[in-house]
């Protein structure tokens, strides 16, 4: 039996790593060692609660970037996984364990790459970093956010920012984001004046005040997206108000989230928000969270690269999307930078058995060698 | 200094019993002792945790039964109380306490009218019953309920009712209940089907279907009510869905209560909701709890018996309603009986301070006694 490919070990080594979000569990201790061996300059950045890692190798030339984050988000019943989370198993081809594929498969198969690259190419045309998180599953307060603005403060210029999350969908590569769509959330609470069921003259129904604008507001078409974005779509997450059947309730409270494409703007939408909630003379209060702008890497050296580079290895075209959830991206966008995600296959997620392909996670070690190739020779 | 009037007497000592509901902390054992010694037969009727006393004087004639309940509210906080809840209080011509007005007040007003109006006709025209429970303010599960099934059930015929509840508004007499509304809760729980906001067409938002019918629900216009009801009302008491901001909430729940009028039926408001269900295509669950049907004493002895002696104890019309909340009345009413509610002022009652006015309770006792007079003599 030959020896097992070097991404799957560190793999392997990150799982045995209980990094729940926001802990990172020494698993960037581990990938600093790693990338100290290969000349990186390493420099930990710790906000609050959360480690970051920022790591560079050379000193001139263009600045490829890439980023993830260790932390995974909980295993939740144990009993449901097949063989325990944090231990990793081989079954059938796959490798099983949480953040097998979001995304400690990715970071170990970047890892990877870069030292067979580097061997070949000691001296790139152009600086390589690494930017690892904890924070990115859970608040994304203390971590890429804040390691992003304390680059810009220093005139750190990111051209290429490859994200290492699970882009693809049925095999390794048909799938990578170009973009994300931005992220509002509204907080909404209508006051009425609460009374006694039985003497409704007496009060004013806040769950009745606010019905007809809540209808108009989920009724919205805001756009039918454009040639890179879905279109914008408004969904009421929460919505509570009342304590018992004989009183009318004097407040509701009203939770809605915005995932949005370039066609809106975070102020558009707010202002045309604030205007129904007048119009529908709401003795209310809003108060929203921009959670993301947002981005678009409409062409560049990375996409061609990358796309090239999925050709060459996977033998298929890509799909360059938007659709989604938010990622880090969005922060790292804000640079200037180009940003593209990809990443293993995402099917298993998020879920019990997580697990990733090995014959994927090798094949995503040579993808993401050639991308270096292509932009740093 | 002359001894306090027997009606304030008996008040105290039902006050310094703490029957918060469905505890009746001696009180009917008090009551039973008062109306033994005039003559009444006791017939304790105690259902799962609720005392009751069916209590008769007479074997012949039309049957008059006063009806009322034992048990209070709870105080709320102690220390908002002037004085200690459960510890009579006398303060500016006003007796203080918890049940002062809702309705151990009445409850001994009556009794002292029974012994002076016993005392001036040992013989009266008619049977004299006492119907009461400490089931009212809480569940009205084991109390009145029960109680008038098992009369029923024997065949007892109930000719007239007077419900000791505070009806008065301004002054003694002013108000009196000649009948309430009904009382019926709609429980719906709207599905539709979970999944994340960023991809909306994967889900399907359960706020978002029940929004346009809960809309159209709330704006129902059922009647204008008539002679003797204010309009039907449906109040939506209760709105909760959804878990996190970005996920589209599959379920909602949602509570509504209607006090509606003669104008309409149960089964008439409930034939028309799920109508309006099924229009708007809800993937829906709707349960229903009668907690009264309406009824009406349109006229009768009873009625004019309580008008003239409001006319001459007090010196005023009184102005028969049927606005306000539910009462045991609603109960009784199945019987066939006329029912009305005649008791002192209800602008303290379920608050801190709870407070009857000393001569309030005096004439009272007066009204009751002519009551009494007027039917049976």
């Amino acid at each position: 039996m030959s020896a097992p490919h070097p991404a799957l070990t560190l793999t392997e080594e990150l799982i045995r790593r209980p990094s729940v979000s926001p802990e990172d569990a020494g698993c960037q201790i581990l990938i600093a060692e790693h990338l100290a061996r290969l000349g990186f300059h390493n420099e930990p950045m710790f906000f609050i609660d959360t480690n970051n890692l920022w790591s560079v190798h050379g000193s001139e030339g263009p600045l490829f970037v890439f980023a993830g984050h260790t932390d995974v988000v909980p295993p939740g019943p144990l009993e449901k996984w097949t063989t325990p989370p944090f231990e990793p198993h081989y079954r059938e081809g796959y490798l099983f364990g949480r953040g097998a594929a979001d995304m400690k498969g990715s970071i170990a198969a970047f890892i990877v790459a870069l030292e067979q690259f580097l061997q070949k190419h000691p001296n790139p045309k152009g600086r390589i970093a690494l930017l690892i998180t904890s924070d990115e599953e859970d608040k994304w307060v203390n971590g890429t956010v804040r390691v992003v603005e304390t680059l810009m403060q220093r005139g750190e210029k990111l051209d290429w920012c490859l994200v290492g999350e699970p882009s693809s969908s049925e095999r390794l590569g048909d799938v990578i984001k170009i973009g994300r769509r931005g992220s509002l959330t509204g907080n909404l609470i209508v006051h009425g004046k609460q009374g006694h069921v039985a003497y409704p003259q007496r009060a004013v129904n806040a769950i009745h005040q606010a019905l007809p604008a809540l209808d108009e507001l989920a009724q919205i078409e805001w756009d039918q997206g454009n040639e890179h974005f879905p279109p914008t779509s408004l969904q009421i997450t929460r919505v509570n108000g009342g304590h018992a059947n004989n009183v009318i309730p004097g407040e509701v409270k009203v939770e809605f989230n915005l995932r949005f494409c370039t066609e809106q703007t975070a102020d558009g939408i707010q202002q045309r928000v604030q205007h129904l909630c007048h119009r529908h003379k709401l003795d209310h209060q809003l108060d929203w969270t921009l959670s993301g702008d947002p981005f678009l890497t409409e062409g560049g050296a990375l996409l061609d690269a990358t796309r090239e580079a999925i050709r060459e290895v996977c033998g298929i075209e890509t799909d360059a999307t938007t659709t989604g959830g938010t990622s880090d991206g969005r922060f790292i966008a804000k640079t200037g930078a180009q940003v593209l995600e990809l990443g293993p296959c995402n099917t298993t997620i998020h879920q019990i058995n997580e697990c990733v392909r090995v014959e994927e996670l090798i094949q995503l070690t040579s993808l993401y060698e050639r991308i270096l190739e292509k932009l740093l020779t």
